[in-house]
């Protein structure tokens, strides 16, 4: 049946419970996807400036084909044999380090994180885990302890393994060689060592792109892996939204972070929406775990998955969408600094390839977020028909991570609008 | 690429890992279904009366269509307002008691009990858990622990909260009135009192599907669900097995045992293998989970997962497949008492609806089970080209639980087949 707003609103209380997050004031009731543009229940038009899930534009027709095609096929499990995963992961781990070799293929994002957390614990015997403090890395009762000001009471008592360090913050507290996280990190892991639950391991997305971000050199995480194997501790990169090209000048953030992660964990974009993860990692971790432990995942890794998932691959090889996406986002980063020349509430401009945002302040020295009215503009925009958000421990940056064909025309039809905005809704001190 | 038998397994073990389960010595390549029929690479059809993923048939026409048409509209989350999911909770709580007004959809069963113990926590403030101990409640780092007996060092000292109960059996100490698995359940409520965790959940599956299905009588919970309400913990039906019109009598195994569950799992079957699963559960249950949990799952409750399980509910009805498994599974039950009139190795026939099997033993009396002759005949049975498993404590049951269009028909090929093997390959001492 098709509900206006608000009895969709008013169900969804009913039947899915109370406190379920929307975006927006007003709530958009989408019916229709087509590369980068949305449309609504009205037939209003949105340019997607914000989701990452469908990588290769909404309803892409190749991952569409290859759904449609294989769920007529066939659809059954891993305790079957089948080509289609084997040569998934044969080109997915064709685009890393030779040392990740092996995957697991899971249903989400959750899944990969919650069995490298435990591959973690098999290779060091300990349990101590360490990440950053304003992120998200998915929701069992695990993985939920690494966002943990998400996380209050549920969980087990699992928060007394988890200990968080600021993450980097390159406008605020400029850290070039990593020796400020550093040092944070081994505080962390010393109070670990202390309360006698030793240190596992640091799970980070290598670009912080929840933490907004931050401006780091190329090669910033080389230093931080070295102290985290020193400590004996593994590093698990969650690749969930920098991977796949996404940062345009790497395939991988971790590669254009200058480490190789000891275990890798995908999600999101990686079959465009069809819920895909995977857990990465070397022959001799995977055999700790799946000797340890006899996973089976009934729905992960199936053939329909598995063609969903290739395809992603296919598309972005063929129309070159990395270089795309480092195009895009220097174009997109050169309007966005051409507009904080001339708007005093821009405070920072940064990203890489298909992520670039701008951190919205009150005053450029001593860097006061402007988070009331970075989310009045975010609503603005959606009013005016773009669909984005705002991230960051201030919720102050703006966070444009548009699906990989998001084109330079679309960019400048965003900073546009974004510009007349700026000029006619200035901060009201 | 389309690899041989050899080559598939040593590319599993180079790119998946060591120790991936596989069913059968000679493990099958599958490669199409249709229905009930799988064909092989070799182009060889095998019956299957096995899987319950595909719960209205191999590729149903109803679903696929379902799935292409979504996907090729919008696949978008649940932070953007959509009638597809508030149209499947609808209808799917329609089908249960009024109590259980409220979902959360997620992408798996595991996801799904993850959630449920939670929920428990969030409602009673502790910890304990009372599960069965033969059977299989998902893979994640704290619902693995509900199955023990495949999960040893790994898991964050989460096994503590954990107590299993040995698992009614019908054949070897009959317990027609509960009594005896609710004194078990007490020893283990008040051995977490006395360790000072605190009971909060008893979680089964409602017809004990992975412990060999026992006979028990309709309404056999009620006394059970009565003694963990006075424990103060929650009743959680696990029913990613027995649900959606399974037993044929009943369109949850819950309604056949005569209670209400206080949570209610669902997964496999719920679209068809499109990876879908949800937690049902009232409306105050789910308040304390939502507002002490700010839960959200990218993929769960997306527009194309809604389509695919609301075409599964669509065929189930249109179809009329519970009372076509109830009438299966009688004629089903019928040829196996006839078979076991003339053979010995046959101990116990068992089963509702579309689940139906036979406990095979070396000796009627003593019970002894014939586990190893049971794997020989799955594996005969497989190179005859009909596809099932076994189960249970011992292993030596039949695991007949095949998708629900599987006809008498289907049901006579397997057993005439099974007749003249356990006629011309008898069980040697």
């Amino acid at each position: 049946m098709t509900r206006d707003t608000a009895s969709l609103l008013a169900d969804r209380t009913r039947l899915l419970g109370p406190n379920l997050p929307t975006f927006y004031d007003d709530p958009l009731h989408i019916v229709r996807g087509e590369g980068v543009w949305l449309w609504d229940a009205d037939g209003r038009r949105y340019l997607d400036c914000y989701n990452n899930v469908p990588h290769v534009g909404h309803c892409n027709p190749r991952v569409v084909e290859a759904i449609c095609r294989q769920a007529a096929t066939l659809n059954t499990h891993t305790r079957y044999l089948h080509d289609g995963i084997l040569d998934y992961v044969e080109r997915l781990t064709a685009t890393m380090d030779p040392s990740l070799s092996t995957a697991i293929l899971t249903c989400t994002g959750s899944e990969a994180n919650d069995i490298a957390l435990r591959m973690a614990e098999g290779v060091t015997g300990r349990r101590g885990i360490v990440a950053t403090d304003a992120t998200y890395h998915g929701n069992s009762a695990l993985v939920s302890q690494l966002s943990r000001s998400n996380v209050p009471a549920l969980g087990f008592g699992l928060e007394q393994f988890f200990r968080l360090v600021p993450a980097p913050d390159s406008l605020r507290a400029p850290d070039p060689d990593a020796s400020s996280f550093i040092a944070a990190m081994q505080q962390q892991i010393d109070d670990l060592d202390r309360a006698g639950i030793g240190f596992a391991a640091l799970v980070l997305c290598p670009f912080f792109l929840n933490e907004a971000f931050p401006d780091l050199p190329d090669g910033w995480l080389k230093p931080v892996a070295t102290a985290v194997r020193a400590a004996g501790g593994l590093l698990i990169c969650d690749e969930v939204q920098s991977g796949f090209g996404r940062t345009g000048t790497h395939f991988w953030a971790h590669q254009k972070m200058g480490v190789v992660p000891d275990i890798l964990t995908l999600g999101k974009p990686m079959a465009n929406g069809h819920p895909v993860g995977a857990v990465v990692t070397s022959a001799d971790t995977m055999a700790v775990f799946r000797e340890g432990f006899r996973y089976f995942n009934t729905f992960g890794g199936n053939p329909v998955s598995c063609a969903a998932a290739l395809a992603v691959l296919e598309e972005l090889e063929e129309r070159n969408l990395m270089a795309h996406a480092d195009k895009v986002g220097q174009h997109a980063r050169a309007r966005l600094r051409d507009l904080m020349d001339r708007h005093e509430v821009i405070g920072d401009v940064r990203g890489s390839g298909m992520v670039f945002g701008a951190e919205l302040v009150l005053d450029r020295t001593t860097c006061e977020p402007a988070t009331a009215y970075t989310d009045m503009l975010i609503n603005i925009l959606r009013q005016r028909g773009f669909v984005l958000s705002r991230l960051g421990r201030h919720r102050n940056t703006l966070k444009i991570r548009p699906p990989m064909p998001f084109s330079t025309e679309h960019a400048d039809l965003l900073f546009d609008a974004l510009d007349d905005i700026l000029t006619t809704t200035p901060v009201t001190p």
